[in-house]
């Protein structure tokens, strides 16, 4: 293992740029491909404001859809949004050498399976991010909080190259906890995101407290807690019941706060609804665990999107 | 009984005017009671564009809120929505006489209660009404098909004046069903109207074809039935399983139709949510019937409510 590993960034969107940014900082060799940015990025590099100072730099190298690659990286980290319409396996297809270890920052459940199937023989490296940080503009990032990652292996345990990368990316100034389950972590994320994402799109952008101060918000929201708790438990991950209780009290605690996926929806681009909603769904359906609730939301999001011709 | 019974349209919307008209045409002294198309009917009368001909009418007098009667009317028909900011106790209350017959044509399910305990010694006619009309301008009114109403006493029964202004609508030229059952009558129309009204509105205008066509909307739908006939029955008002595949099959047959409840929303005026499916829910409470469905619909449009400040 080299000690600076090269990295690809593969869609540096506001999340692929902020974590380039940090592996850049700990000495990596990062590069990126890109898509709509390219322009921007191969002019100006990436400029990135956040509280951890000025963390703008120029990617060793810019591609974009459609180039040969230089040389194959040791770390290819993908962090596009899973959407219906995009094709991950071939989006990474060009970057991919027999010993580049794949890395996912991305939201949702099940979302690493057909990337570990289409490459049996590269480790998956799955990773959930704590973050808040937007695109203000082409090649243009605002790191405004957090940034912590949860790792682990798909599907399970932890390895050197997990946690090489997760000392690169303490030594660029973030915190990292590494998993054995990384499978579990993502369905406790899920206990919070699986309804509140998808119930403040459905009330047409409602903050954490609307949602929640609605008559009888605090008890839909808990009884979709519950549903995804019940599906983690037969997919193999039973979580504490608890948990339903310090989600809530959590949020209340929270100022305000609209979601990503809201905002998604509110401004016309297109939300993780599968990878969020529809796989717990579908995973429910596999052990027979009904989900009325949960179930209601993601039909109603499809009608909305049949009718706005959006999927 | 007179056999020229007068009558007041409290509320002459489409749906009281075009009923004022047939009682009109059936030889009755129609008043009505108006709020905003005051000057316009005053001036030129209520106009009325019908298959079942030009239906225009002068009535006998217009009064507007706050005006004083100068008699009481056999029969009150009352056609306002009936939504959570309008007491229709107190909109009544300054026509009704001791004699006087108080008549709904309104929509939705256990809305008769709270009229009938403030008028104890009034018999209640409960109606529901099957038509196709709405106003195009102040004092104008377009009836484009149907026109039955199923008719009965409140909270059961059929009397002699049921009896009466049933002649007398027929004699008006339209279809009138007499049952001893109305509130059972009321639960079959939320067969229909219970799911499909909402999710239209929470899927931003799908119509009938979109709703049932999406990927797991006819379930949905299928689901939503089940749990209104389960409330029924507890409710005790037991229906025959066949009417969830009559209700589907009927619904696939008629052309995409984008119901009432979506216009008025898509318009940005206010929905009978509680009518039509709130009070559905609160009864399902009562009784202890889950009611998963319906529950994640009613919470969702709450929330967006309180978002949009419009409850």
């Amino acid at each position: 293992m080299s000690d600076n590993p090269s990295i690809l960034i593969v869609g540096a969107g506001a999340i692929g740029s902020f974590y380039g940014a940090i592996l850049k900082q700990a000495g990596c060799s990062v590069s990126v491909v890109l898509r709509s940015d390219y322009d921007a990025v191969k002019a100006h590099g990436i400029r990135i404001k956040s509280p951890l100072g000025d963390l703008s730099f120029e990617p060793d190298r810019v591609y974009r859809d459609g180039d040969v690659p230089e040389a194959v990286p040791d770390f290819l980290i993908l962090c596009v949004k899973v959407l219906p319409g995009v094709n991950r396996v071939a989006m990474v297809a060009p970057w991919m050498g027999e010993k580049t270890r794949l890395v996912l920052i991305e939201n949702g459940l099940d979302i690493e399976k057909e990337l570990a199937d289409a490459y049996p023989h590269n480790p998956l490296i799955s990773c959930l991010a704590f973050i808040a940080v937007s695109r203000k503009d082409s090649g243009v990032v605002e790191h405004k909080a957090y940034g912590r990652l949860v790792m682990g292996l798909y599907p399970q345990g932890i390895d050197d190259h997990c946690r090489q990368l997760a000392r690169l990316f303490k030594n660029g100034g973030i915190n990292i906890d590494l998993t054995e389950h990384v499978v579990g972590e993502r369905w406790r994320k899920c206990l919070w995101n699986t309804p509140f994402n998808p119930l403040s799109v459905i009330a047409n952008g409602a903050d954490t407290q609307t949602i929640l101060e609605t008559e009888g918000g605090e008890e839909l929201v808990r009884a979709m807690i519950r549903e995804v708790m019940e599906v983690a438990a037969a997919d193999g991950y039973p979580m504490d019941e608890s948990l339903i209780d310090k989600n809530i009290e959590g949020t209340r605690r929270m100022p305000a706060y609209k979601n990503s996926m809201a905002l998604d929806y509110l401004n016309g681009r297109p939300i993780e609804r599968e990878a969020v909603l529809g796989n717990v769904v579908a995973i429910a359906r596999r052990h027979g665990i009904p989900v009325p609730h949960l179930n209601t939301m993601l039909v109603t999001l499809k009608m909305r999107a049949a009718l706005e011709g959006r999927d």
